[in-house]
């Protein structure tokens, strides 16, 4: 075991016992999830916005407040991407103060689900794992397999087996062993802790998964950072285990007390797709309590019906004063049209379901219009294409000749351009 | 016309003419391309690498030696794109100092087009254009489409009829007006010459032509940047028009001239699918006269098969004792994977021609091993998943039960796992 750092260590959330660091989850008296704990007054003089802002361009550069294994150098860059101001999308739903963290392009799968994993494997590299796994909803078997391949470690990928093509094909290609199972996340996920524990495997979202989750928080710091350090009035992110919007949150926190950033009140609102909604269900009847849900929706990336991190993430929103929605099915491909046609970015399902929460919250009078408020996109479009395509019609081919082209271009508008547009040159 | 800076003009590459600044791509004189000529002088106090250091994490940061209207702001981030030593490709094909340029995950919409075209976009608003355009293969569709979107502009985006699905949804969603043509990428471009002349509006390869192409040259100064200020021996890039490539080496160029890095030789490598290569076929054949030839390759993106700047690209490749191959769609298929495989990076056809050329390059020796070489990886494999998808079966699925899954573990192997690994906690 290589930890010789002593700033970070796993403790119960609930009874608040110590663990020391390995590749577990729960807490062996009140089964509670285990999170990483940091001695903050440790880390202090290498967490400074300079120290930062000399780092790489990357998660890297936040790598002293995550659990990071001693000696571990970074090599791949992860994360670090873009927060741009969405004025046309704001526009549209009535908020003058709108940004996307577009997560659509994270390195190098393009999805949030880069951050966890490059933190997870580092841990796994250093507990001794040669395979290394995970229960995925599919942008997590995308990362696990890409870098794992990287790593030159062995992938075994447990996934339901109606999962999206793209998502299907963009694990195979890493060469990762991907195995199918007929069920839904919830059964692959309890399946994963049995293997887990029977071949010693390194499973990221399972017997690794406190130092897995830590990895969402770089989402937080890079917000904050690329605010010029300073809180937003809100962030609306998507839930699926409920563990990215918790680990933001948890990211501000750790901003705050290291005196990095003025506190201030910030809400948390959570999205999910009303066919496997148990965290906004919650939200909303005013309990933190969770009860199951079997999925059925095209959500597939959020599609999960008993979420670890549930209990925690309702609890910690409705402390927050915020709330959670949830949208149709075809509320969210409307969200993701939406979403492109104002601000140019494609995105997957989940991003379209956040967007369309989003909408709500402003139309609901749940956010108000002058507030700054962070929309977390968390997934790329080109992996759940399916979702949209349906919406489109090839029109005829065109001959290539200029008369043609304006006579198909009358065809669609029933006026003949050219546009009176004047070019000054 | 908002041109107050004088620090750039399109000038004629054959007889020198000066144009000043203008919708313009070819000399009336000689029909020669035009191109951006500065005034480096008048930039060296703004183009230090603390300056550039000191910028945004995008292409931006080199923005003093782009061609930036005064007064543009630019607030979308674009490229700064990883730049990742390949260790593990580089021993499957006898590298020692391979490093891959990856623009697979190039912001926002996945492949370098972004670049070119938010320098083009940024030209077409200070020209008054209000409608913009672009013919192509399929990456600079989705680019003008989503940055069009942002921007708040009319785009028509002509295409070849047969273009990959994935490609073609990536424009409609971006609200983008998507014309397919009849014909391959030679009669697209033809017909778009004829309709930015008729109507007036802003072709970003075609009329604005000149100040796109100058958006790759960020390639070039990021990977001189990320190299730690040094240049590679060899640069490995594919080629369509044959653009990317030259623009590269006048970054590397520029930045010798300002004494930005130390002079040395690069030689310049080219990469084309044979059934689309007309640009390496000049090479091989020691001329720059191009033979244009009917496109018939998986490689859609770079089927081009009359490049514009192929008779430049074939001499320039000349010129630094470089050399250009062509691979198969087989090969380009079988080194989409490989690189998948040992780096964990997807893609897209163009890539794969890139990889299966590079290896090429270094079994014949035309690489030797302990150069320093750069490989540029320029578009995203969820762009082009039939390339690969019959490579791939889909296994049967498997129950939920930890049983079922040993079992089958052993079919998949003959033999039992668990594995023999012990795991120190
Ligand atoms: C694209 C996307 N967004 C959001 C989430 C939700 O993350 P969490 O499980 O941490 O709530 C997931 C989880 O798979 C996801 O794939
Ligand atoms: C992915 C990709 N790579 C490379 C190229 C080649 O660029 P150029 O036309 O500048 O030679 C293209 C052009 O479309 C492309 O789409
Ligand atoms: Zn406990
Ligand atoms: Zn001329």
């Amino acid at each position: 075991m290589e930890y010789s750092c002593s700033a970070y260590e796993l403790k119960c959330n609930e009874c608040g016992k110590s663990f020391g660091n390995q590749p577990l989850s729960a807490c062996d008296d009140c089964l509670a999830p285990l999170e990483v704990h940091y001695d903050l007054e440790a880390v202090r003089a290498e967490f400074t916005r300079e120290k930062i802002a000399a780092g790489p361009a990357n998660i890297w550069r936040y790598k002293a407040l995550l659990p990071i294994p001693a000696g571990f150098e970074p090599d791949l860059p992860v994360g670090f991407t873009p927060l741009v101001k969405a004025k046309r999308l704001g526009k549209r739903i009535g908020a003058n103060n709108l940004y996307i963290k577009n997560d659509a392009v994270c390195f190098p799968t393009l999805s949030f689900k880069d951050r966890v994993v490059s933190v997870a494997l580092a841990n796994a590299q250093a507990f001794g794992f040669e395979t290394v796994g995970c229960s995925s909803t599919g942008n997590l078997a995308n990362s696990v397999a890409a870098q794992a391949a990287r790593l030159g470690l062995r992938a075994c990928i447990l996934v339901p087996a109606d999962l999206e093509p793209a998502k299907i094909l963009n694990t195979l290609v890493y060469g990762a062993r991907l195995v199918r199972i007929d069920g839904n996340y919830d059964h692959v996920n309890r399946l994963c802790t049995l293997i887990a524990d029977d071949y010693k495997w390194g499973f990221v979202n399972v017997n690794l998964r406190p130092y897995y989750a830590e990895g969402s928080k770089t989402v937080g710091y890079e917000i904050v950072e690329q605010l010029g350090w300073k809180l937003p009035d809100n962030v609306v992110c998507p839930m699926a285990g409920g563990s990215l919007i918790r680990k933001i949150r948890k990211a501000f926190n750790e901003l705050i007390a290291l005196g990095l950033v003025e506190d201030k009140p910030v809400r948390f609102f959570g999205a999910q797709a009303t066919g496997c909604s148990p965290i906004s269900t919650a939200v909303k009847q005013g309990t933190d309590y969770i009860e199951p849900q079997r999925p059925n929706t095209i959500a597939r990336s959020l599609a999960i019906g008993n979420p670890a991190d549930g209990p925690a993430a309702a609890k910690m929103i409705a402390a927050t004063n915020g709330w959670a929605e949830d949208v149709s099915d075809v509320e969210l491909a409307s969200g993701i049209q939406e979403l492109a046609e104002t601000e140019g970015i494609f995105t997957e399902t989940a991003g379209g379901v956040t967007t369309a929460v989003a909408a709500r919250l402003y139309a609901d009078g749940r956010i108000s219009e002058d507030e700054t408020t962070v929309i977390c996109i968390t997934g790329n479009g080109l992996k759940t294409t399916d979702a949209i395509a349906n919406r489109y019609e090839f029109d005829r081919a065109v001959r290539p000749r200029l008369a043609d082209f304006a006579e198909y271009l009358e065809e669609l508008d029933g006026v003949r351009e050219p546009e009176p547009e004047l070019v000054e040159v």
